[in-house]
């Protein structure tokens, strides 16, 4: 094409990315793919971390010290797993912008809110967040422009969040892709306690199950993981770290799910030892309905074959 | 291209589909694309299905009785819920041809050899088999010539099958793209036990617990679905008919991994609730391994963007 886009002015100039694992990768490839800000400055705690981003382009500048990478920021967005939140926050506190944004992409909010929140100082806009997406994949390299392409991103505002600063970030999010709504820390926790904690832990069990079982040996179940099983080590697959923050800083509503789930489990199993073949057809009949809103609601592809074309059959 | 594929006898003359579902409708197309067979007949008890059948050119001839569909066919291919196997199998036992085999794509085996077994004539074969492949659609427009390509198909012989007959129909599940491998019904039910059944009833529990609650909506649920628990709801859209049959059939295998299920559950609950990090730490980097494991042996893409392609994110 001949022309090029109208220039705009950036949603921020400096965004210092700390933590460069799949989602800040992904946050970088997707703000320079729109073009949203000026540059982006990079910090993670291992060496070997910090190296490959040199080596990938992956932010403008990688820096070798937290601090470093946010003087000057006007948007610091906290990448790391969720226990390690607090002491980020604290050495990176010093070094904050009047009028500053901070910012997260961790999966618990209350919890986060109460560990980063104290370090804050007087004149810097505090407002967590979480992208509802991700894979299995970790590390810098795992990053991809696309990921927040029609993906809700949540916003938690704290009390006293700047409404001008909260729309500023939304701007950027609305940017990479996503959609954006704003939710309390704990409805967000109950939340994401059903739609991802949950499944979560369970399909981490089954894996475990499978994987424990003598009598079927794990080439048997790699084997003939396309029967189902395939989607749960997907899920299971997940960073370990990440995982285990989540579910030791949501442990309430997450053990509440839990407790739900054990219960209905239970009903099926009665239902499948005696026989009740009613009670399975109704209840696999209405879950149906749940997927048929998904596909809807434009959050899966509706697609025969799973849009598995050729070249991802291996 | 010029030339033409070099003749060869086709691996049946002619096959006899009973069922119009997702493998039936699949296997046809599988078996067209690769020229394998000469004419095939299909039977689907509902009207409705057989019109559809023959609105889209599912299968060659479109019959209004098992029996006229079994007539003179060199294979039978029983693709009905467990549950009808019996009744199928009974209505067509008097037309079956000397020297024809009958197969059936039942996810549960030592049910389906009990329920069929008895009612195979003298002189025709009976090998019961089961594609690992599958979508959540359902129904005669829900088939694609792909379903099987790279996927297993397991053979179940039972006592005194013919090796000839096992090689033919080996032959025609390589044909449309299956890897085959033989296996007996108890070990066969106790696999599919753990890769399939037990996994499929939890993602129909989980997406039922998150219906149900009541303080989380439906449409948060559906909106926010992207987070993980999207993978259940796809599991948990397969057919009712199909799943209540295959619970209802493979009873005691899937209840026992159920059983191990919960108390690795449990085991995982206490240590959230007691915040034993290194006990989940260490748990979900062993399901980690096992996920490598699937993408080496083929059976699932380790695309960081999940194959995710612009046409499919709607």
């Amino acid at each position: 094409m001949s022309g090029s886009a109208p220039q705009r002015a950036p949603v921020y100039g400096k965004v210092a990315l700390i933590g460069l694992g799949l989602i800040a990768s992904s946050l970088f490839w997707a703000m320079k793919r729109a073009n949203l800000v000026g540059t982006v400055t990079g910090y993670a705690r291992s060496q070997e971390t910090r190296d490959t981003a040199r080596e990938i382009g992956l932010c403008d500048e990688v820096c070798d010290s937290a601090a470093a990478a946010c003087e000057g920021a006007d948007l610091i967005v906290l990448c790391v797993p969720i226990g390690a939140m607090e002491s980020v926050a604290q050495e990176i506190a010093p070094y904050l912008k009047k009028g500053a944004t901070v910012t997260d992409v961790g999966s618990v909010k209350r919890a986060v809110i109460d560990a980063v929140g104290p370090h804050i100082p007087e004149g810097v806009h505090f407002i967590p967040g979480h992208p509802l997406a991700g894979t299995e994949h970790s590390g810098p390299r795992s990053g991809f422009a696309e990921l927040f392409d029609n993906r809700w991103c949540l916003l938690v505002p704290v009390e006293n969040s700047d409404a001008a600063a909260i729309a500023q970030l939304r701007a950027l999010w609305e940017g990479v892709g996503s959609n954006v709504e704003e939710m309390d820390a704990e409805h967000h926790d109950l939340v994401l306690a059903v739609t991802s904690h949950a499944p979560h832990l369970i399909a981490y069990t089954m894996v475990g199950v499978a994987d424990d079982l003598r009598r079927v040996t794990d080439s048997e179940v790699i084997k003939y993981s396309a029967a189902g099983f395939r989607d749960f080590t997907r899920i299971a697959a997940s960073d370990p770290t990440m995982w285990r923050d989540v579910f030791l800083n949501n442990k309430e509503a997450t053990l509440e799910i839990l407790g739900r789930f054990t219960e209905e489990l239970f009903a099926l199993q009665r239902a499948i030892r005696t026989g009740d073949g009613d009670h399975l057809f109704d209840y696999f009949t209405h879950t149906r309905a749940i997927r048929r809103g998904i596909i809807e609601a434009g959050q899966d592809t509706d697609a025969p074959n799973f849009g598995r074309g050729k070249k991802d059959v291996k």
